[in-house]
């Protein structure tokens, strides 16, 4: 039986949009029991300026302090050459590239057009090619941009080679602003996977509009093992206030299992690493599993009057 | 192209648990202006005992107040014959019985084993019969039961086949507690739409594990049309406190429209009366596409610095 991956993106997407920082000894404490679960990998902060985002200023300490443990990928996103450097002096599986599929979210969110980005690609993969480190790219607004709305997938198709042809070993597929709809992610997924098979695509859900999961059974539909997922459901979307963020990682493992597909996640210890997630962030998380419990929980009978 | 038919079920079951009594003629304004958006049927209330559920004791006054529109039909959930009797003295266009797939679960909800409430269908149906009024039959936890767990899908489809061979003319599968999974759901729905071709089978989801528009996406997979959703998310599961309540209406609307499956459903307009929701009811909805907005939503361009 195939199992999924599951890559855990809470320590990264989800503590850079928090209000406040959160101390890096529970940081790593939070990495190391979601180590402890048997997720497949871990997003577990970007090399990013401090100044941009001040939340992951301790990038290298938090790196450096967390477990490893065999079959747990410890991966790291890096927006230019200087994280590049940064990641790969603390010994890291993976580093995770960022572009935008559009012009309008590239300019917004990085300051540079899909063709800077794919330079920028190119000299960040000169330094890194050779040390072993896993090179991932992450290509955001896949799905559409809040901007200009319909990203046409030739464009997707194209950046995704250019991508390849560069040097990039995986490609995650982002949504973004939950924009994507099930009939478009079955139609996307099974042309990436029928135009570059054998390269490993991950795809990253928000559950903005409700449809996270039913986006993630639609990809697996197709032949989709890799997802992104956020312990609790953390990681906002700053154009949809009041919405949810990231897919919950509890709520996806624990739809793949009830379905009989394995995840290699144990769900009772990812549930209780969830459950410090309150104290940690100070507020409530949207994550459904965690407050409902497992489809499987039994409740006693109620007292008959 | 085939039309999905939605049944709004928050006048019924989300008023129900709401803690407050939502005065008769703010219900009728909600339910007519769920006709004004052409969704196909409305569960408008429950002709139970006003003791038993004192939220819904204007059930009479509120189906011969509402506006009727022709292409949007009025049921009301109808719990035993005197239920019955009131609603025909009304005139509403369907009824719903409800009994329970588990002896626990029918038991605690209704006093009634399946067996009991299969002969009390058979006195209601004799009264109902001939009146032009449409018979329909919901059977909870046809997913799995909290007290028992698995309910045998062999029980669910012998229960179906009594209900029809009692006269019911339509059968609702109710996820009560939101259990299901997409595997399930399209396992059952492949089975009952095989076995008994030309029956209308509608499901039921709640969003407990946050697995509703999942399960719905499943469903129609296989070929299900007909789905109750409740306008922002409304109604509650006792037994998974803190957890959404049943498929959001505007949530459901929204990804088959985004597909591009016809709803029949003005979703502009169902997100304006779901906009009424809380001031009507004192608290939020858990209702996404309301406050993210549709996926074609387009944002400004952020001001660069």
């Amino acid at each position: 039986m195939e199992t999924l991956q599951i890559n855990e993106v809470a320590p990264r997407d989800g503590f850079q949009s928090e209000s406040r920082f959160i101390p890096t000894d529970q940081k790593v404490a939070l990495i190391d029991a979601l180590t402890a679960t048997g997720i497949a990998r871990i997003e577990a902060t970007s090399f990013v300026s401090p100044k941009a985002i001040p939340n992951l200023r301790d990038a290298a300490e938090v790196v450096s302090a967390i477990q490893r443990r065999q079959g747990v990928d410890i991966t790291v996103l890096v927006p230019n050459l200087k994280g590049a450097e940064r990641a790969l002096a603390c010994g890291v599986d993976e580093i995770n590239l960022v572009m935008s599929a559009s012009d309008a979210h590239g300019r917004a969110n990085l300051r540079m057009t899909p063709e800077v980005s794919l330079q920028q690609f190119a000299n960040i993969i000169n330094t890194v090619r050779g040390s072993g480190v896993f090179i991932n790219a992450s290509l955001s607004t896949a799905f559409g941009c809040p901007f200009e709305g319909n990203v046409p997938e030739a464009r997707v198709l194209d950046l995704i080679e250019q991508q390849l042809a560069l040097g990039v070993e995986g490609v995650t597929l982002c949504d973004t602003t939950g924009v994507a709809n099930p009939a478009q992610v079955s139609a996307l997924c099974a042309q990436v996977l029928k135009r570059f098979p054998g390269v490993p695509f991950t795809l990253h859900f928000h559950n903005t509009r409700g449809m996270g999961l039913a986006n993630a059974l639609a990809a697996w539909q197709v032949g989709i093992t890799r997802f992104d997922a956020s312990l609790g459901g953390l990681g906002g979307c700053p154009f949809a206030p009041g919405a949810t963020g990231n897919v919950c990682t509890e709520d996806l493992v624990h739809m793949f299992e009830q379905m009989g597909v394995n995840t290699g996640v144990n769900l009772p210890a990812l549930l209780e690493a969830s459950a410090t997630l309150p104290d940690l962030i100070g507020h409530d998380t949207p994550g459904q599993v965690g407050k409902a419990g497992s489809a499987d929980r039994r409740h006693p009978l109620p007292a008959q009057a």
